[in-house]
């Protein structure tokens, strides 16, 4: 019964300003919550997707700084050579992302993806390809197109500064792991905010039964962005404090209510070709819509989809190259896993996120006891709702 | 308290075939459902945007036939001559929507919209042009852009008949009326399916507040489409029976799980450029995926949005074109109104339909006893909440 | 020596209105024209492409009719049960081609291509799928996506009637040839005009070397646009009369200096998938580029490609299908070859065609001796060039 | 008569590889060649259209770098406050143009452009985005979206090592001139090959005539893409001495046959709203189509095309802003001066580039003397066709 020994203890977090630990905060699933009908895969999370592999670098330095970068890697051999098949759909387009026009034209993903705060995401490309460029192999490359999301985390940093380095990149990049996703106030999520409370990294995923096919999709999300938080269908944002209030009460600056940004990236190890990864990609939209926002507009909202089938590999010096893809009527079931696990990712974000005091304000956590409660009385929690070991 | 007095009467639908007829159904927000924050326009309708006239035909012979065809016009005057800017945005592209590529190459309307069913949308653009022709002034047009949309209602149609003739399109637009809207089984929705229960034509609108330009956004849908059917965020779809199994327990044929379709039609007042509209139709879709809609893969789902701000109308005589848009930071408000009010046209349309027997079976009404006790267990009804007249 | 031969017979065209039938003007190859470099297919025709077959049906009814029907059919079997992969792009999109939103969606085509004139464009479609209906084996389809590209042949022809029946759109059907491409004042391009001149239907193909892949591109092309006439480089509009001072001068009405339109069609052995697809179309307004055209506001200028690979057919039965695609440093043979077909398909159009006296005037056919006159002054013309047969 | 007395420098040019010098190179207009045939602007420049600005910064190092960076200012006030409105078109999409999801969803450019080498493109946007913030008055902005483009300068300069630094971003904003355009083998075309000789920038205009609206397009290139060299319609290419072969011949390593790419940059005063900006900068391609391109797979064939318009400039301060657009018909006139311009800008930057030894080999200037003998026997060189003074 994860649920309700939670419930003490997040009510702790509503009272007092020292907020529990990210160990401490359970994700959206532990707490009751189930977005949806699929079922997950075993780690609820996009590392599902066999050879997926995320990993964080947290820059912390006072309230000033509190930024950070994310890596995801389609898979763990050279990108370069072997590529995979990708998408990019723009929900609402004001954001930086570096690298869309290439994918959109090839329709393939040559370098891992790299998700950061908006004014460092030039240097965080050129600090990926810096390193690309010096791996063994790569001697004579002289073209590699860098795919760097980022959202605006000028509230808890300070953004100007620019302050991601080469280092930060290779810290991220190195610590890529197959397994563990840590969520919430890390990597490219440290200063993040969303509905006004603390967002950050989340992540899900579904797999499908296999007379759809058994396939897994994976979702990672940078939350950011805004609108009326809505869990599970419930709107929890008229249940809690106005996020700005809170924050007044706590003796720290509100968080500003800019329009934020989200990056949702979708992996999935079916076989689609790169025009049905572009409608997978849309439907992450349909899950960002349902936690409240409605794409502001000053919102950069995109989503980047692959396909880690290795089939559909492609490797530039194959002058044909085989492939396979599900029929049409097989993309129904993909959507809809893709629409469910983006919604939790975001929910996820926020579940584990914690209180960060920042470069101009503070960003609370969300306060969980109080979202649980509004959705216990909704009716819509689960007890010990987790996924099986 | 118009809802509890609705409910002894709702129950009833549930008990027995002999659903209510139109009149004894209320609006989603008569039963006490209201969705997102904004007010409503007086009439929660498209027609709340000033000009803007929508006229039905219905075309109902014994079970064989249940289609129609519905009008939307964006000015009483001749579009051809005084035509507005307008944008179409495609969801999922399994539609056979007319007239799409000039009305996103130019921006512009010159003709009314017309909604039918799938196969008939070729006959009904052929008539719209031939009435259009014979219009006084235009006798040496050789070019018009007849925009016609449909969704498939072949499960209560012999759709393969294509049987909207001349005299159907003809019939809508001359009734076309600025004010009243009738919704659910009529015109272009008398044969439509939404989730399994009785579909069709549903509206809504939204009226900002003075501080954000005071403009109104009216949305009018013909919903055929399908997924776990939400209310208010409340998965009703859990607590009703099969759409299937119900028909089957009324001894009918059950209703295809067809993919289904979506046309929506979204009016503003607001001075928008094409671009603009471009922005405002996406956002139709967030409030569809809140219905429920994943956008599975043989489904139409279409927006088409336009501007009745009359210093935007464009003149082809005219060279160089006065025209006013809002800010960029205008536009969130206009994005919530397009969402909420899409997503409250959709509950209309299912709200207000009828049960119809067809030509494959019987897609019964939704049955809102059921629907409002899940929502008020929900807690999500509120007493009396339809507009002030 | 052809081009010699020839010249004669061409300069009588230029004296008087007794034009020389269509069996008497040269294609632009086998006048000395030589557009790029790759070798062209046997036919140098649409049909070189293994499988395609085209159709036309003429309409022409005294002076006032002057319009028809052109199928392209992608391979002789059912197409709904065995799509090809296909992508649309639109140039300039001031036009009706019915059915673009599905195939962009689901890249495919599930019927054949037709070709007609602009107001009969919605009468063509619902012809179509009468007929498809009819077909065995589809006796419980409900949903068809016709695919009807048109320009507009209102000078030479009544196009307010709408002529075209159902008769016709199965004349044009049922007369597809695996072989013959009969160019000129045919079929859709019956009423069409070009720069000025009498357009019409042109085909043209390239064949790659087996170092690239040995793929063939066949280019159909229904002509009706404007702009300065560009042959081979050559601005031969300069040294032509101007096509209204030469109607008046043959002492009937000039052509309207409309804005026209252009409907290309590509087909391709090599296995593409939709994406790339995609890229190639977009290279036929390479083509359309070199003769001479802007795309100007008027036009509507689109091109339709698809790939009749075997491997890439699709069979909505399918689950997961199997598929092959070039890698992308194959695509640019594809590009060049796309381009080079497409410019040459143009002047085929022209070059075929004959004069055709009709609705509103007349257009004369283009004045080929003048034409090779300025080409060979200007030291383009390449003796007996036509392809080996 | 300008090109005779050019004839003899230039055939030196061809004779040893102490190539003329810059100043002695004539634009292809001063040599009597005439792409098209609408007037041009005073300068043929992109500055005709009145306060664009262009500046430039080279980094020649030996033979090791052979880049640079241009810069091109709408206008001179600050952009970030008076934002003109844009759009962004793709031809072929293998390139890393920095900032363009934003410009193509509000529709507006807020810092200047910049051109540089494809790997030092991040580099440059951080240094535009640092050089920016520091501006009195942008104390609070922490979004802003740098407009980067890109080609591969890799043959002739260290493209590996990213040697654009802020400085040199500086210089070419602090040189910027409202006057004069340096073309050929300066800034961002220090080190770019196109058709395997020397590009670089170049620049070209179009006045229209008071009838057509009296406007102005200005086009700048970066070109350094392959293809079939053609000029006013002459395949030169089949004239000259393929590039490599004439690189030996001058004891220097051949030119990389590499796809490259090219920038177009399109400005006018024509008061044009977003939509009508993409409709314009679909037309460069026209133009760079018939320079020989058929933008092939490798190539990043990118448009932006902005308006001064004063009266279409926007404030993000104020809520509803006023514009005018020319009506549909007057684009027809704007798209001719566009395809004119462009192509006559890549032949300015082949015309004035010079001979450059770099990193891996060497380019050679285009050699004009063959080039104006093949356009002399063709017939299409007119004697001193300069813009009048």
């Amino acid at each position: 019964m994860k649920l309700w020994t939670l419930l003490p203890l997040l009510a702790f977090a509503t009272t007092a300003f020292t907020a529990p630990a990210a160990e401490q905060r359970p994700r959206a699933r532990e707490a009751g919550v189930i977005i949806g009908t699929l079922a997950t895969g075993p780690r609820n999370a996009i590392t599902d997707v066999e050879g997926v592999g995320v990993g964080h670098a947290t820059l912390s330095e006072g309230q000033r700084l509190n930024t950070g970068v994310t890596a995801i890697l389609p898979h763990p051999g050279n990108l370069y050579r072997q590529r995979v098949p990708a998408a990019i759909v723009v929900g609402n387009g004001f954001g930086k992302l570096v690298g869309v026009t290439q994918v959109q034209e090839l329709g393939e993903l040559e370098t891992p993806i790299l998700l950061t705060g908006t004014l460092s995401s030039w240097k965080a490309a050129d600090a990926l390809v810096e390193r690309l460029l010096r791996q063994p192999g790569m001697e004579q490359v002289r073209s590699i197109n860098p795919v760097v999301g980022e959202t605006n985390d000028g509230y808890l940093s300070d953004i100007r500064a620019r302050p991601v380095t080469a280092a930060l990149v290779e810290q991220a990049l190195t610590r890529v792991s197959l397994a563990e996703v840590p969520e919430g106030s890390v990597g490219a999520g440290a200063g993040t905010v969303a509905f006004g409370w603390k967002g950050g990294i989340g992540t899900s995923s579904r797999r499908l039964s296999k007379a759809d096919g058994g396939y897994t999709v994976g979702v990672l999300v940078q939350s950011n962005f805004g609108g009326e938080l809505t869990i599970a269908g419930v709107p929890v944002w008229k249940h809690l404090p106005d996020p700005a209030e809170y924050a007044r009460s706590l003796a720290v600056p509100p968080p500003s209510t800019g329009d934020g940004s989200i990056m949702i990236v979708v992996a999935t190890d079916a076989p689609l070709d790169v025009a049905q990864l572009q409608r997978v990609a849309r439907r992450a939209l349909v899950g960002l819509a349902r936690t409240g926002s409605v794409m502001s507009n000053g919102s950069g909202d995109y989503v980047i989809a692959f396909s880690t089938a290795k089939e559909n590999r492609r490797d530039p010096e194959v002058p044909v190259q085989p492939a396979r893809s599900v029929a049409g009527e097989a993309m129904s079931p993909l959507f809809q896993a893709t629409a469910e696990a983006s919604e939790e990712a975001v929910l996820n974000s926020l579940f584990r996120a914690t209180t960060v005091k920042g470069h101009r304000g503070t960003a609370a956590a969300l306060p969980l006891a109080q979202v649980l409660q509004a959705l216990d009385r909704a009716g819509v929690l689960k007890p010990d709702a987790s996924p099986a070991p």
